[in-house]
């Protein structure tokens, strides 16, 4: 398929082309009321102002829905469901095309263009979705294999659940932030000399972990089973997630009830919510489980992960930039529509903008790990970065970047930005 | 100190007297609309009514607040803060005393009695307040230790930093229900057999957990600490709080990552919160810690647990009831100004309406455990009932129920009421 051209100057290598048109939550200096809107090439498209100069008056659909994009976040647009978010992606994708069939709602209105098409570098972007519950997932083979390696040893590397269930642990949903938030490295109970017995002390082993997260447009009742063909319906979009950790307080703290405060001190996400129609082309197969899948899990060869090529970059204070991590998001052994199946068969209940995590995504290889902690081997062996300096975990003034992108560089890539925080000093 | 007495007739067994004031959300068949009210002996003083009827005429302090009783949670009264709670509450012991200061208000104003002050068996009872994030903790000294013991031996039942810190986990905030919601039995995957592999089947061990919850009635941000000397004043009140537990699916989900859905089925707290000031002649000491606390964490003596005396009975489908568990809620390692002051010294931020649990609270006696899973030795030992049934786990149709109360019967009970649920058939 020849990529869709916009009459609006579009870079080939945007990951934001018409191809996409992802949702998130804006703001300027000009109008510091948050409210949604679609990033489009080096611009965004602001939704409240677009509504209020009639963007949609030729999208009879949605105008009894209209009130979704003053919203300050994305909750009631996403609570429309699937085939709403189609509708209006679409229309956007159509009224942005080259040679469209609405030239006269924007191409040719420069008043509305004025108001409502702004510079990207404009904007702040804020937390696309209010986040009722955030769960994480460890669906990560290669990764949950590399830390069962470091913890057990090769021969019990993977726990016998794992590949039976997605496993998983609820999250803190109030230390989710947005990407560019500083990141304050945690103090906690760290067991640094067990003859000593623990100290509260900076974190030593503060990392970072690749996941996507994926947040949900639809609700369930308590006691309701969400059945794994229907899961896509409940899903909304997807963002790149960075799941900060603290090795060394999650050592101590999580026997025998898990991971807590060495996760709750910040998860970072990107602020642009790629739908889950326009992943739908890069649909893909995750990782093969040698293990058959219980009924309730069974997606019966649907192809329910997608081949989102995953960077991972470090600038330190020195200003250098070095890669890290390249990855794909295909190295998970679970989908979300598996995540949320398992989620719900007891009954959980779900809100409107709940986020799942995948759980830290790595590759095989050496330069394909999701986080430190498998790539430093637990704090033995130092990542050499650009001009010559060296890490074991991360650093005061570390900026660690996500990102993410499908498709090729010809104009139609489907991306989703940046995830990024910079990691400032502990308190004392 | 005598009885405070009310020209209202209070039984003096009622856990709702004058001396108690807890706060809750109520709706009649009259008027749907839930709003706050407080408990006062057998009935409820409906404060949306109250307020409508200029009650709180004679609180110049409460006047620019007054909207919060027109809200359908708690959540915008706890947001004033600990010293508005004790006005209010105050002046509303003040409006109900007998011989009190402010007869014309309620006692002689007939109209508003009619309309504010409800028989509570006319009220129907929901979610006290909007809970952004759940945090359950493992306070429970002898729980843990009863449970350590069953599952690692005698040597082994403590994990190393249980005393070092109040060990908890995420929970999950859409499944915590009021008291009265029916609970369903969870499905989930359990290893029956080991050969054949974990199946997909109603939870077979399905238990409670006595807690006590706490709700949060102040913000934090993100990267800031509360110290354990402020914490009290974050504190609004206190719930009963039962933590449904599916040991079997526990069982086999836990590692590594800790409880998931044998935990997000249902949690279910007591409607009436009561106020921290209403606790505060019950404060006592909990277990002595025989280690010493990091200075984050050291109260310094302060008595921070409550002596509330808590029951626990189960009433069969044959409609007999029988007692399980007499214990207190003095059987906490930890206080809940400890559970924030640890919770948020890496950073991780609060809001309004977040709900902490103390753990399963158990004694050290037979009669004394707060779960099945201590109690019948994880499914070795019959409970005998009345009328000769006998329970390893719950069974569908019974009825559990925690009630707590502070005091002795002389009319000045500080009580919780009842936190109570049934067991529904689990979806086939």
């Amino acid at each position: 398929m020849a990529p869709l051209r916009s009459w609006l100057p579009i870079d080939p290598r945007s990951h934001f082309s018409l191809h996409n048109i992802p949702f998130g939550i804006i703001s300027t200096s000009a109008d510091s009321k948050p409210c949604p809107a679609i990033a489009i090439g080096d611009h965004a498209l602001d939704l409240r102002a677009f509504t209020a100069g009639n963007g949609f008056a030729a999208l009879s659909t949605i105008q009894p829905h209209q009130s979704v994009f003053s919203e300050s976040t994305l909750n009631a647009f996403a609570a429309l469901g699937r085939p709403l978010h189609k509708v209006v992606r679409e229309y956007l994708q159509s009224v942005l095309l080259k040679d469209g069939p609405f030239p006269d709602v924007l191409e040719k209105n420069e008043k509305l263009r004025q108001s409502a098409l702004l510079p990207l570098e404009d904007c702040d972007t804020h937390l696309p979705l209010r986040i009722g519950d955030y769960t994480d997932f460890y669906a990560g083979l290669h990764h949950a294999h590399n830390v069962g390696v470091l913890f057990r040893g090769p021969q019990n590397a993977l726990q016998k659940n794992y590949k039976h269930l997605p496993v998983g642990y609820h999250g803190r949903a109030s230390s989710v932030v947005v990407s560019g938030t500083p990141i304050q490295r945690p103090r906690g109970q760290i067991l640094v000399d067990p003859e000593k017995g623990p100290e509260l002390s900076p974190c030593r082993k503060l990392d970072f972990e690749l996941e996507l997260g994926c947040f949900v447009c639809a609700s369930s009742d308590l006691g309701e089973s969400i059945a794994v063909d229907d899961a896509p319906d409940y899903l909304f979009g997807i963002v790149l997630m960075n799941d900060w950790s603290a090795r060394d307080i999650q050592a101590w703290e999580y026997v025998p009830l898990g991971p807590f405060n060495s996760k709750n001190f910040g998860t970072t996400v990107s602020p642009w919510v790629v739908l889950m129609d326009a992943l739908e082309p890069f649909a893909a197969d995750g990782i093969e489980n040698d293990v058959p899948s219980l009924p309730y899990l069974d997606e019966r060869g649907r192809k329910s992960n997608f081949a989102i090529d995953l960077t991972v970059t470090l600038r330190t204070a020195s200003g250098l930039t070095s890669t890290l991590t390249k990855t794909s998001a295909r190295n998970l052994l679970f989908s979300f529509p598996q995540m949320l199946a398992h989620h719900t068969v007891g009954g959980c209940p779900f809100n409107v903008g709940d986020l799942l995590g995948s759980g830290t995504i790595s590759g095989k290889g050496k330069d394909e790990k999701g986080c430190l902690l498998e790539r430093s081997d637990n704090g033995k062996i130092e990542v050499e970065l650009e001009g010559g300096e060296r890490r074991l975990f991360l650093e005061d003034g570390d900026t660690l970047t996500l990102s993410g992108v499908c498709g090729q560089g010809d104009g139609a890539l489907v991306g989703f930005g940046e995830c990024t925080g910079t990691i400032v000093e502990a308190v004392r």
